[in-house]
């Protein structure tokens, strides 16, 4: 590929975008509650890529809203992401001591902080949708939508039933199938949601809501892929996390079950089926290398 | 008191409608990720007084709504009430192993689990209210108007707020005017909230938005006292829970500041105001009822 360097540029200028979107929408910790901002602020700045509120402004983008128009909805999808992230380190849950290089929530602060900081985050994506969408810009009615989306992928239907499987399904063996299903909730719910999001809070059609959600189906399921690729060829020091983690946790992965040839040209069909499903979009370029890129990756 | 087994009465006909309603709006335990389900479904049928819906309801009906209308909005707000007791009975946090006389979420099921669950259930009420309430019944701006003021009740500048103050507390001598804040937004920003779902829900003009706060804000801020009291007084059998857990977990508490008999005078005066604050509504003998029964509780 060659696009690499222009699909970090893009990325880098959103996430620069979301990052001072995020300081307004984030409280002040100039308050009594100090401790619980200071470690959402800890946990929402600590990098990555923002690949899902990324996702969010392009799709905007690609059906003619401005990026101030749908910011509310790429925050708060980041915001869930992160709660996510934050309530997955914990030690009842993966128990992992760092996040991205740096030490985890709970390490950084301690338990009980992090898990009201996780709590805080989930609750202020919707306090941010409904507090800071323009229903000038948005109808009321799409901002509604909006967070029905946002809510069901976060929920027993997405996320928290994604991570619900991943646990039951440990030291047990799994199915293609099954690992389908338990990635699509855990992962893809959310980044469906992104791209979901950024299509209506810009007013698309179904048609356009439709061909977002494929794309997205496709490039989450090809990015957990990889994850699982990388949990067993990956460099600890360019994960910023340990390898091997996936073989400690008795999680079964796509590897297990495929091998790593198999695994890797199942990336490749996904990212080729996900390209193909932006047809309806004049200028699908950067989506286009991002699947690409995002199939490459090697963190 | 004359009117217990009336407010008994009425509370459990309103909390047999909510737990009916709840059966609808809850998750179905037929899926694969049926773990998480039966630990919501369990912490949200394990009893209690559903103090939080009634109120919802109550204002709903003295502001000319019906019931099926707003109780979405009831049982979205039981949910919040409900995560906050799973993610507070916690190890990392007051680490209680009973509630309600009945083992905490994280004991009858696992920590991962009561983690989830309450995750579950905070994300659930946001789906509730966007998924359930009736726009032909409740029009899209005052839908989007409950979303925000549950969200700023269970967030940073309430629930999540509230409880980070009370952890922060800890070990130190508080003032009473610290004390006030921490309970106005540790339990009162809920109780609070609950009376304005019910008026909004219902249409009801500004006045009586905030009679109703005002009346939430007393009787809020009594209930904390008066589980203060009874943490001293109270029976380990009525209550469902050990007592002195306060002393035992360094939280400073209204007894500690006022004693025993200041506290129950300062109970007896928010009750007589919280009563003094309904006047704008026609019906209002069960609510004052109520807020003399909560001040009179045993448990």
């Amino acid at each position: 590929m060659n696009n690499v360097e222009t699909v970090k540029d893009t990325l880098t200028t959103y996430a620069k975008m979301v990052e001072k979107a995020l300081e307004e929408y984030l409280p002040s910790e100039s308050c009594l509650q100090q401790s619980v901002i200071t470690a959402m602020k800890y946990s929402m700045s600590s990098g990555g890529k923002r690949l899902r509120p990324a996702l969010t402004l392009e799709f905007a983008r690609l059906c003619g809203a401005k990026p101030e128009t749908v910011m509310p909805l790429a925050c708060a999808v980041e915001m869930v992401h992160c709660y996510s992230l934050i309530h997955d380190d914990l030690p009842c849950m993966d128990d992992d001591d760092m996040r991205r290089g740096k030490p985890a929530c709970h390490i950084a602060f301690d338990e009980a902080t992090a898990l009201l900081a996780g709590d805080a985050l989930l609750t202020q994506a919707f306090e941010t949708i409904a507090f800071k969408c323009d229903p000038q810009q948005i109808p009321l009615e799409n901002i509604l939508r909006c967070i029905k989306v946002l809510s069901r992928a976060a929920g027993t239907q997405g996320m928290v039933g994604g991570q619900t499987l991943d646990i039951g399904l440990r030291d047990k063996s799994v199915s293609a199938g099954m690992l389908d299903t338990m990635y699509s909730m855990k992962t893809g719910a959310l980044i469906t949601a992104s791209v979901k999001l950024g299509c209506i809070g810009a007013g698309a059609d179904n048609e356009k809501v439709e061909a977002a959600n494929k794309y997205a189906k496709k490039i989450g399921l090809a990015f957990q892929i990889v994850d699982d690729i990388l949990d067993v060829t990956g460099d600890a020091k360019t994960l910023g996390k340990p390898t091997g983690s996936d073989k400690e946790n008795n999680h079964q992965t796509y590897v297990d079950i495929y091998g790593l040839d198999k695994s890797r040209s199942i990336v490749k069909k996904l990212t080729n089926e996900a390209k193909a499903a932006l047809s309806c979009f004049e200028e699908s370029a950067f989506l286009c290398d991002l699947a690409d890129y995002l199939a490459e990756r090697e963190h």
